[in-house]
């Protein structure tokens, strides 16, 4: 069956969070860093069709329990940071999430309006 | 509204388009290494959760079309590979794939059963 | 043989180049998110070990070029950049730099000193 | 001053080295999907220039142990894999590594020629 617009609203909400995640993973931070490439990321993949806003919150003290204190450094995981994603699509409006859960990072729609 | 199981099933479909074009776009391809580089894609999205299959076919024509001929070898985009990949969320059949339409690589739902 | 301190210095500014070039690229931009790419590439990248100052410039009038006007976007790539980067490694100094040549972005060592 | 050809050559020794690590790190790998992610760089790298061999070994023990069990695979990191280089700029020929030093991946130059 052809998708609904609600379930291509869902398909777009998540092409969003990989490319988020793949373009970003891996990417050198550091506690002074955190601002910029939260602002990056979220402006890089606002750029998409369809996506209202995006919100990255990279935590300064997940950042600096995983620095190796020699590199003063490390790279982007999903476990150093929170996104929240809101598209819309035809109308369709769907809230999406990364968060921590039982110590891994969850990407999940939230919800799905109307 | 909580998502339904086929809009979840349509939001991991996304996640695993996004993450492969993003992981893997940009890799120095030329003729004789297209074919190592669909397995490794197909093989590394298939680890992600839900992902029964992905098939990846990078276009030895149009690589060849991309290339510099001085330098040998092109940076992979989407304009140069067609992608289907099939998910098994909880039971819901998600079909997707990219091809070019009208000169750019679409990403879309060709299916969600039942 | 080993290397050189100058060698070593050299190695270390082409491992930058290829991070920040293979990290950020395919990201996608536009005219007006060029300015927190640059500044997030910069302090990415600053973040690695010898890495005096690096300065990224995302062209506007490029970015608009390879915009699909349908989209309002397009990827990044090194055509859309020019790039200058400092390291310091053993108080030897590497200038390095990307920019257009011939209608190809090439990196190369502008200087060493001493 | 000009780089001198070792010193050039080094440098795109070190363009390899960051180009392998921040393209494919992230990518999601599995004890089972480790060969072809390992052909798949190799011959990647090796489309480059002045870059005649490169040898990835993703190390499937190390995998193992990094997987969350409930997951089943994990996302490639350096210190899940040992890569050597051989560059040949101008007939000075690089060999490079990055091996585990202290529980951290670190890349260097092993030698020089002539």
């Amino acid at each position: 069956m052809d998708p609904t617009d609600p379930q291509a609203a869902c398909f777009e909400a998540g092409v969003k969070f990989g490319s988020l995640y793949h373009q970003f993973a891996g990417t050198p931070v550091a506690p002074d860093s955190t601002a910029s490439l939260e602002q990056a990321m979220a402006e890089a993949i606002e750029n998409q069709p369809f996506c209202e806003s995006v919100t990255v919150t990279i935590d300064e003290g997940r950042v600096r329990e995983a620095i190796d204190h020699d590199e003063g450094y490390t790279e982007l995981t999903g476990a150093l940071m929170d996104v929240e994603m809101h598209i819309d699509y035809e109308g369709v409006l769907v809230h999406t999430e990364m968060r921590m859960v039982d110590g891994y990072p969850r990407m999940r729609v939230v919800s799905v309006e109307p």
